[in-house]
């Protein structure tokens, strides 16, 4: 398997801002080869609040039936993350391994299950020797910290066909000093439904569980639940929202409500960006805006058929304005279409205005536009106010290498 | 673009058995390069019952739209197939053109516009210049035939991807004998949604149209409705089914409707499998039977959802036992699932049996199944009686490099 980074990788990673009353610590346990770290515990001071969105997968891993079980408390106090394993479909096993690793951190750090959430990511259907993260528990609990190193320790640890750690962190409100900051991890089995797969998200400005839930889904929905990579989605998608309780900052009026959540929506539209430019193989990040559409489930159904298009994404790889290709997609979606009202623009670039193609003169510098690695693509349905945005990658040979071969 | 013959093709090609009252004739005309032939007339001595089946894409070709508007008069004189271009999504030109060749057809054939059906496949959204095929009409004309030559030829013509032409035929009913024959084609943008991207099937023998469509319709769900190559629909996905009348055969007994269509469902399955079997790229020809599901919607779903995995089709392209990813695909499906009921087999060999891994002595022996060309997999979801079965291909970089440069 290919160790480069992605091609779209962001140049820079960003300093992250830390928030007291939450350490982290990494080891290396033995599910993942060649001494790669692969466990990760995230511990609280104190019992903190917690929003969770989770898989619709019906055949969901047991860290994701767990903490759907226990989300109900609202309080955190642990988080433990493995990668290298997934916990998926092992049968008895399965839910005896996860219990069996509660227990000892129930034991060990003095505090209720139902505060203890879990994640896994790595292969499906292996049996999970629990006796490997169990004997680790100790030195977890023993060299917990808190700083930039450790934080960027952690998004590597969770990483599995991920070419480079995620991570972001957002400082607003001036001296009042609030701070979003999150890590993420996701390349391939990238079709988020409810949530992506794994993605862990702090703050340490205090808020009320019921009203920033609503706001935290509809989040969701625009950010992780509308990228794609490959159309698959996980059994282990999770996306955990945490307000850190210690000296928790309070957002006093509505405009420092407003900041909060836009700055919220920017943490998790670049995660799930830096998710999309680490697809498998990727050399091509693509968004895709629908407008004009009849209804947001329209516009959202269109752009995901385009996204998910085998021969959308290999002409985007080729760097060829196949439009045809995107009518096929539009075509299939199932979504209210007029061919008559459609147009379809490549950046600038109109090539069918209202079902008429456009001539053009410049076809050259469309060409040019299709070899950059970034792409816009604006389809106009023509026929509603309703709009979305899909992001997505290009589908390469290297996708197809990376998983011919992903357990040999 | 490779013009390597599939190595999943059938070694020998069926020899076609003629029907009376219906001639064929090939040409080149310009839509296709280097002189390959592009553009195909079939012409029937007396008008002939046809059924159709159209894709169900909300962007049609002109042909499509054209076909459905002319399929409830229930009669064919003529159909007129090109290659090269698929006259989608060219506005008002492109019903201009579809429109200038019916009128040439019905003056040159003396017979009713409603009698013409049109048929073509090639890129989207480039205009079609319709010149080139109706100066070639006169040709086509003076030259119909009633060969096997010719009607191999009609199959090659009618290739776009292809690597092979797809033809098929099947004598039935001893001296009486009944004869249904068909050609096919079609490669990418194959996830048919009513009927494949193009096959025609004829038969000598009477059929009443009424009773004949429901039996036809059921079959096309059964046969190409349930193959897939990339989960990518065509804008011009369509199947005719045409009851030759010349000296047409009688089916007389209930044991001769039920041999016939017996016969019937054998030409479609083979077609649609010779269609998979030329999937873009394909090393390996896997047929999915889904059981135990609560309905067939469900068993329909489960098996489309796997057959269109990225993650699957590339595992299978490594030969390796993934059934992790099935397990994922079942997962994302929305069919109702019980993980803990859950079994899969990869041909005769059980890796999940009622959601417990099976822990296997001979891995060796699965490897070896794994990497033949023809794959059987087996999933019982354990919830109810109902089965499908859905046929599909791996997913190779020859998949991504036949579609990367497909217009260059």
């Amino acid at each position: 398997m290919s160790t480069k980074i992605s091609p779209l990788a962001p140049e820079i990673i960003k300093h992250v801002d830390l928030i007291d009353g939450v350490n982290v610590s990494i080891t290396h346990c033995g599910l993942k080869k060649n001494n790669k770290e692969d466990l990760v515990l995230i511990k609280f001071d104190k019992p903190s609040d917690i929003i969770g969105a989770f898989t619709n997968s019906r055949t969901p891993g047991e860290p994701i039936i767990w903490n759907k079980s226990i989300i109900k408390y609202g309080k955190v106090s642990a988080i433990l993350i493995n990668s290298g394993n997934a916990n998926v479909l092992n049968g008895k096993k399965g839910r005896t391994s996860l219990i069996n690793i509660i227990n000892e951190l129930e034991n060990k750090l003095k505090i209720p299950k139902h505060e203890i959430f879990i994640a896994s990511t790595g292969v499906i259907g292996e049996p999970l020797n629990e006796k490997k993260i169990i004997r680790k528990i100790p030195y977890l609990i023993s060299n917990l910290k808190n700083n930039y190193d450790s934080w960027l320790s952690a998004a590597k640890a969770i990483m599995t066909t991920d070419t480079y750690p995620k991570i972001y962190s957002n400082k607003i409100l001036g001296k009042n000093d609030v701070v979003i900051n999150a890590i993420a991890k996701g390349s391939g089995m990238i079709a988020p439904n409810m949530a992506t797969m794994l993605a862990f998200i702090f703050t340490n400005a205090e808020f009320k569980r019921k009203q920033v839930k609503s706001k935290f889904f509809e989040m969701i929905d625009k950010t992780f639940n509308s990228i794609t990579v490959d159309g698959d989605t996980s059994t282990s998608d999770m996306t955990l929202f945490i307000s850190v309780q210690s000296e928790s900052k309070k957002l006093k009026s509505i405009r420092e409500n407003k900041i909060f959540f836009s700055s919220l929506e920017k943490v998790m539209t670049t995660l799930s960006e830096y998710i999309v430019k680490d697809g498998e193989g990727a050399s091509k990040f693509i968004k895709i805006y629908i407008k004009g559409a009849k209804n947001k489930i329209d516009a959202k159904k269109v752009g995901k058929s385009i996204a998910n298009s085998p021969l959308f994404k290999t002409a985007m790889a080729g760097s060829d304005a196949n439009w045809g290709r995107i009518v096929m997609a539009i075509g299939k979606s199932n979504a209210f279409i007029d061919s008559k009202k459609l147009s379809i623009k490549f950046g600038k670039f109109e090539l069918l205005k209202k079902g008429e193609k456009v001539i053009l003169s410049n076809l050259k510098k469309i060409d040019q536009y299709l070899k950059k690695n970034e792409i816009e693509i604006i389809i106009n349905l023509g026929i509603g106010v309703h709009s979305w945005k899909i992001t997505t990658c290009d589908f390469t040979k290297k996708y197809i290498s990376i998983n011919t071969d992903y357990r040999s």
